[in-house]
């Protein structure tokens, strides 16, 4: 059961020539989600070697700049690949209509269906659902209204009990039945029952993603006990003056967030363009939190290892 | 006096992990500018050196994105620096729809001014002009309006004759201004005319910058006699058919224009994803016209020396 989150940008609102604009490639069993698009998203797919096609779903934060203008290139070139399949964007209503006017100035006629599912500003909901995982908005605190997600997986199998197949000869091309709860009845019609064969499922993996937001107790409550916590850290703590001005958050502040949210592991990102060398803002974050990571472009980080 | 051309993107519209957006950064003698800003142009800047507090022009062809899609970013970037100068963008009018819509939803308060400068769809015309050069626009064609640009400076100073200053001992700071054609005046009186001491000026050098269009008459007649031509080359001369369908051109159809121009050298760009290798696009062209190179990124070329 996969659950992998690859980090496409890791820079504030200006990029350097080395860090780009805030986007992530999150896959879950196998469905391919972007989170955030800004610009430049579509050569760092590239470079990364995800296929836009497989893409069903877009998830963005808020209308700033560096998280959402890398989302029209990306709509066209999918158009010039002839997609046939629809897209599903979550984003804010105010989003749609800057791309609604620039579509119909540009001509463009799409081979697909773009889904808008516009977010709701003010409350905490669950705004999509499959077999697969659950996506539940909720609004964090910046300078235009600004959303964090929060991916939960489900998990539809039970956990294979090596030792006991073993015992029980069970053939490997059965596992696929008994992970789904089924017994297995051998060649002889003996049924030996499902709860001898297997586990109970882990708890099923959540990440969060929350950018571009104050520190405030609402992120925490709202992100508490998830494994892998993504928060932005555009500055050092000696700057919380500018952080607290601009709407964002320091490194220490993204390590206090971890803590006090127990969450299993945090990625900080988000960078401002001020740091070349990003090893303090690690280094502060981790005076708070332990199991810390830089948010580096192209890192791919395994929920089921954390 | 510097006339230079860097090139930062040379990507048609689905760019690729090496290839990028149209964009290029436009040197002449002191003035900055950046004609199209295809989505990571401001990464391409940062990359190349080249700084985006100094460009003051910005020229957008056309409204498709692979032109125009890093310009909000670059605007909001030289905004959280704290830019002063005005800015002057030469665009269609649909762009300033949508870039204002998106500002006004963003909610960007600019340190700077931004002059917009509305392109004429339907003829050719000289758009601006200063000490140093005129630009002059025209109609190419293309699904949408899109304009060619021709940058051609002026010549002010005279070419010194240094065989005869030596002869009359000129010292080396009257030179600017017997340049600017003033007579010199020695210790003893002796007025030496400036005729005899300075050559008429080189023809003053010209640029064309000519994207997104099919093969045409007019575009031949337009670009006729400039040094330099940039023009896109989309396609292989076997897929004529497509870059009809698509109103491109091909490799083949620019080195004709550039034949025909009688233009000193042609550039070829706006390469499709379809080509991992360019070789055989410069073939193409060069079957047709001698002087050519291929636009690659941060390839830089000085007018002064072809």
């Amino acid at each position: 059961m996969n659950f992998e989150v690859t980090i496409l940008g890791n820079s504030s609102a200006s990029p350097t020539s080395s860090r780009h604009p805030a986007a992530q490639s999150l896959k879950i069993h196998n469905n391919h989600i972007l989170i955030d698009c800004g610009e430049g998203t579509q050569m760092q797919l590239s470079r990364y070697k995800i296929k836009r096609a497989d893409i069903t779903q877009i998830y963005i934060s808020h209308i700033h700049g560096d998280h959402m203008m890398g989302l029209p290139g990306l709509l066209l070139s999918m158009n010039l690949a002839r997609r046939e399949s629809s897209i599903e964007i979550f984003c804010p209503q105010e989003l749609v209509e800057v791309l609604e006017l620039y579509f119909k100035y540009s001509e463009t006629n799409f081979s697909y269906k773009i889904n808008y599912h516009l977010l709701n500003e003010y409350t905490s909901e669950i705004i999509f659902e499959n077999d697969d995982y659950t996506v539940k908005s909720f609004p964090v605190f910046h300078r235009v209204p600004t959303w964090g997600f929060i991916f939960q997986e489900k998990r539809k199998y039970r956990k294979i009990n090596q030792e006991a197949c073993k015992k029980f000869n069970i053939p490997f091309e059965a596992y696929t039945s008994i992970k789904m709860g089924n017994d297995f009845t051998d060649e002889n019609g003996l049924i030996i029952k499902n709860i001898d064969l297997t586990f109970d499922s882990i708890a099923p993996l959540s990440y969060a993603y929350c950018t571009d937001t104050l520190f405030h107790e609402n992120v925490i409550k709202a992100v508490t006990g998830v494994d892998l916590l993504y928060h932005e850290a555009t500055f050092l703590h000696d700057r919380l003056e500018r952080a607290i001005n601009m709407m964002h958050s320091t490194a220490k502040q993204a390590g206090i967030v971890a803590a006090r949210a127990m969450v299993k592991m945090l990625l900080i990102g988000h960078f401002s363009s001020r740091y070349e060398a990003l090893d303090e803002l690690l280094a502060e974050a981790k005076s708070e939190f332990d199991n810390v990571e830089l948010a580096d472009e192209g890192k791919c980080v395994n929920l089921n290892f954390i």
